[in-house]
């Protein structure tokens, strides 16, 4: 047999070795180490895996972890023991073991908390041992994946000693997923729930979902729309929600649902959702028992209410508070907290509306329960590729807050441009309220260090979905991680969480990590230059948000419209957010309104949104607004160009399905950038009146055919 | 390295060996072939390929496949050349070449025919070789796929001597796929064309796709849904279409396109659509030369024309001829063909439904140009679990008629219940319409040996989506394979194609191949029963035609409704359609009319169709009506318990994974099957008063409870 086996084997593992890569292991590819030397260092470090006996799951999880990550990554089975046999056991330890105790201390564990855990590599008789000890089995699995993510990473096991902790408690994904399997701003196919199938059929893909959020330290899932369907509430709907609460406990992954404020009307068969009605809140009440009795470590509600046309207190003249707390009185009893939406703003108020969520909101201060937090998107306006950060973070101090990130890449292009968003979100972390004085940043609002604490919270809307690499996008499964590793320490840095990504998705090879590393941290700005650069927002396309659309002016409503933003016309261009205008500027710390209420001082990148600059205003290169605009907007393209030469420049050092997938998504988002450059300036030169300046490609078309072009977008 | 290269191999290896199985890989999985002995025997009798220099795209595509097979089936690597350098050469033979032409004969030849190939083991200098002989690439092609199904079903090479050409000369899948990517009466996943992304952006699926139609001998693709979107012909999309025909082309997959008759007036400008108008015919001359100008083999058009709301030339008084000659006009110069549905059923006509396409199309038999194909579903409903064959394809002798068969289960069960359809479609092809006296089978007039030949067309509506295992329900692969190779020879066994598929799906374990098979064949009967048996039709859930919907009485028109098909009343049960009725049996050749007509002699499988009998009318077997139907539901829950309890005996004989999803979804088709039992016999009994006989279980809920539960489907 011998001969032959040898001879199916390596046959065998040629395709194997060689084969194309979908993506679908996202960062989790324990592909062999191929230096053997420290692979053979790493296989001599760890000789047997040592858990308890009958593991819980979370531990059993860790276990599996292991044996699967050490096969994959060293291409060896590692016995797994219940008491160490040997030298340089590698040991899942808890506190209570006195053996651990002595060498773990009091403090270590305290560092560790709730979730986090120790890795340690310590001498012992002689020898040696790994320790990944923790208070909680969470922090054993959440160490298990820290520990490959070392490995993977090519880093030394000696001395190594590393203690973490989250700094967040609750660390969700938001979907928006539609009941009928629609993901509202999803770009990656369609939701993973198949509802029709549920409870008795269950996708495999379920758990690898769990598996992937446990594996960057995300610990909840909010399923669900925020535009709410009362649907999900009903007893079928609850069995099939339990199902997949099932499918993601083993991983640590709590469920939570979105509540629909009408839905004692829909389902409950009431005249009324008044929360200040106690038949109402007796049936929210009742729905909560329930849904505990199905689900028993169900999260909590996330709510949208009054805001684009969603139901909410206010249709019964009440507030924000008196609906939050009547919804967070119910699930008290149980743990269970209410993630309340801060983004709203009036059909009948036609004041600024970045604005509005502070006029409905600040007044309300203090007035919600513990269990009650308030989730503010990062900017006052909706997720712009760049917009200050929202005014409300500092204006509610007796309030808990969380963060509502996007991951999903609503207006940044897509699942078709390149655009890593751990950039952003840093602005977003860093930015000071100076609501305690300065330092006062939105990182310390939302993990409670700078005032309130738990529960605390940080959201990311998923840019998941059924297609077989998660994300439509290859690259995108950065944004997926760096939302995740923020979410636990919002300290990393951008370029730390790039290398990290890109050395586990794409390997060592130097030239490669480097590569795309750069490419990846120029990426946000790159699609800020050819859309909205200089402060700009909100100029895209209507409806489905994707390419450009200065032009459009006559929606629903005008704080829908690109004109309502941009406020081109003969003059200059930009929104007076100053006390000459909106005076949004007021909504923000003194700090920074002497800084941005200056045209001279105000950032470049910021200019726009905050004045209405005239088109000879000279900009610090001493050229004009007009210009500059321009400029940028070939700068942008430039960039998408540079983007191509350098993923070209990769061709053979990584496998040909992935370096196709990117090329060809790079070689789209050339045509999209061209497509907004030439959108954008034809459109605002009706205004300017002023030629392009030199290095500025002219548009190809007229006007007229660019506003078609999306227009072929069924469905979309 | 060596050892640690070993160590590294075998504990690879393990995993794959072993790794689950997401059924991805279809029938085309090339595992080793666990006997030793055998894949010895195969490697020695493969030494080389031989194919010729610089080959053509689909001899590369055979070459490729040949080469993945042989090394995945074998474990080695089968060197390929462009001459033969040793004994037990593979050669890819055309019949130019002299010394192949001594061996495959003129007759060999006529026979493979225009796509066909001879399979040949040779002795040659005290040696052998294996030939794959044809005429055209097309046919290289599919003897490769043949020799490699041959080597999975473990048969010997010795005296290999095979010719097989397809009866039907256009054997095409239809996909209902709408361009915003919903599938209609799709339930596996969503449609696989990635409108927004194309052309640049090209899913790899795509041709994986292809691949998968070319292995079991299809050669084109209808794309877009009958139900059809204009879009899809203006010049944006047709560069997209134009991008997935570029990928479908190595594979011998020509594209088509559904025509909406009313596009010349949505993207042409025009005011009318009037078929005869000349500058219709003119704007349609002018887009089909902009159509192969972009697809130069673009294969045709496929039309729903004056049906369910589709426009169409009775829009304009015209006929169906005078609408299909149009376009067939159009594609002639080119060689196109147009598929002219024949699937009407008008508001205004108060008749039978059942009678309607033959009252439409009979008048216009020989009208049609000889580039068109009246395309005609199996039954004269609707692709009802069971119906007597379409009367029109007897009704036609001077016109060109296929037959559409529908592989996605609309009304047997969707992607949950198992329903292997092969006996279903072996009924509709053997019977027997005597048009040109006894023996003009459908399968006979459709592939034109009964009369008119050329252009020959058979065509399944597809049951794939982007679900990981393309079809949802893992055995519902067994249909599309079913009906590719029905589609290439008619007169191929339920039994043999079962055989076939499990044993490249599931391998050549004696206990698994014959309860798959057995599960296979009997399944669709099953469904019958506990759904609608006796010749009922017609009485499931509106809408999304899902489970039992009985009661339906009130929708948009009578003919949408259950009690217009099953006519329940305190007489009895059925839709009498003979002379005391609506008389659709008149239809049918005098040999029908005979053996239907007659209350006595008709098959009690077809019963309900033709007559409306009396609740105690004696059965064969000498029950009631209403006994007999009460025991078929019981039955068909019975034999659901009974599948269950097959597959359950194979744990352990196939992987995990693949167990597990089957299982899941025949516990689920049980509950569903007990839900059709209960609905229905609560519902009939209103009518009957009658007892349910003893050995069918009792409804466990009132009526009203069935009636309500499947309204809980949002967007489903």
């Amino acid at each position: 047999m011998r001969p032959i086996f040898c001879l199916l084997v390596s046959s065998l593992l040629l395709p194997l070795l060689l084969r194309a890569d979908d993506g679908y292991r996202l960062w989790l590819r324990y592909d062999p180490i191929p230096d053997a030397s420290l692979r053979q260092a790493y296989t001599g470090a760890i000789s047997e895996i040592v858990i308890p006996e009958n593991p819980r799951p979370l531990v059993a999880s860790a276990r599996d972890e292991l044996v699967a990550g050490l096969r994959g990554l060293l291409g060896a089975d590692i016995p797994v023991v219940t008491k160490a046999t040997r030298d340089n056991a590698l040991i899942l330890g808890i506190p209570r073991d006195p053996w651990i105790a002595a060498v773990v201390n009091e403090a270590d564990l305290r560092e560790a908390g709730v979730e986090g855990y120790v890795l340690r590599r310590i001498a012992h008789e002689g020898g040696h041992r790994t320790l990944i000890v923790a208070n909680r089995d969470s922090g054993l699995l959440y160490g298990a994946f820290a520990l490959l993510r070392h490995l993977q990473s090519h880093q030394s096991l000696d001395n190594l000693n590393v203690i973490s902790a989250p700094k967040i408690q609750r660390r969700l994904l938001n979907h928006w997923d539609d009941m009928n399997r629609h993901v509202e701003r999803g770009y990656a196919g369609f939701s993973l729930w198949e509802w029709f199938y549920l409870p008795e059929i269950r996708d495999p893909r379920y758990r690898d979902y769990a598996r992937a959020l446990a594996s960057i330290g995300l610990n909840g899932t909010v399923i669900t729309n925020v535009n709410a369907n009362a649907q999900i509430l009903t007893a079928p709907y609850l069995a099939k929600v339990a199902a997949l609460a099932q499918e993601f406990r083993p991983w640590g992954v709590r469920i939570y649902l979105t509540a629909r404020f009408s839905a004692p009307i829909e389902i409950g068969g009431l005249k009324t959702a008044d929360p200040l009605d106690p038949a109402v809140a007796a049936w929210w009440q009742g729905k909560v028992a329930e849904i505990y009795r199905t689900i028993p470590d169900f999260g909590g509600f996330l709510v949208k209410a009054n805001s684009e046309g969603q139901p909410g207190p206010q249709d019964y003249k009440r507030t924000h508070a008196d609906g939050a707390n009547m919804l967070a009185d119910a699930v008290q009893p149980y743990n269970g907290i209410v993630m309340w939406r801060a983004f709203v703003y009036s059909p009948d108020n036609n004041d600024d509306r970045v604005k509005q969520a502070v006029t409905e909101f600040a007044p309300l201060d203090g007035k919600f329960r513990q269990n009650v937090i308030v989730q503010i998107k990062n900017g006052p306006l909706d997720f712009m590729p760049r917009e200050p950060f929202s005014p409300l973070f500092g204006a509610m101090p007796n309030t808990r807050l969380a963060a509502e990130l996007q991951i999903t890449q609503e207006y940044l292009g897509q699942s078709i441009d390149l655009a890593f968003l751990a950039p952003m979100w840093r602005e977003v972390l860093d930015a000071d309220t100076y609501a305690n004085g300065k330092g006062t940043t939105i990182a310390s609002i939302v993990d409670g260090s700078a005032k309130l604490q738990h529960p605390s919270v940080i959201a990311g809307v998923a840019n998941t979905g059924t297609d077989r690499n998660w994300t439509g996008h290859l690259l995108a499964q950065a944004n997926w991680y760096a939302f995740g590793r923020l979410a636990w320490d919002h300290q990393l840095s951008s370029e730390k969480i790039a290398d990290e990504w890109t050395r586990l998705t794409f390997g060592h090879d130097d030239t490669a990590v480097s590569t795309i590393n750069k490419m990846l941290l120029g990426s946000r700005e790159t699609v800020v230059n050819y859309s909205m650069p200089l402060g700009l927002t909100h100029i895209m396309a209507e409806g489905h948000h994707y390419g450009p659309g200065p032009w459009v002016d006559k929606l629903g409503r005008a704080d829908w419209t690109s004109v309502y933003y941009h406020k081109a016309d003969e003059k200059g261009l930009g929104f007076d957010r100053t006390a000459t205008g909106s005076n949004a500027l007021a909504q923000y710390a003194p700090e920074w309104q002497k800084l941005w209420g200056n045209v001279e001082t105000c950032p470049e990148n910021l200019l726009l949104w905050f004045h209405h600059v005239s088109w000879d205003h000279k900009m610090k290169s001493g050229r004009t607004l007009w210009d500059e605009l321009c400029l940028r907007y070939q700068q942008g393209v430039d960039e998408v160009r540079a983007l191509r030469r350098d993923w070209d420049s990769l061709k053979g050092r990584i496998d040909e399905e992935r370096f196709t997938h990117v090329a060809q998504r790079l070689a789209r988002q050339e045509k999209e950038a061209i497509n907004w450059r030439d959108s954008c300036l034809l459109y605002f030169q009706q205004f300017s009146k002023r030629p392009l300046p030199t290095g500025v490609e002219p548009a190809t078309h007229p006007l007229e055919h660019y506003k078609q072009i999306l227009r072929n977008m069924p469905g979309f």
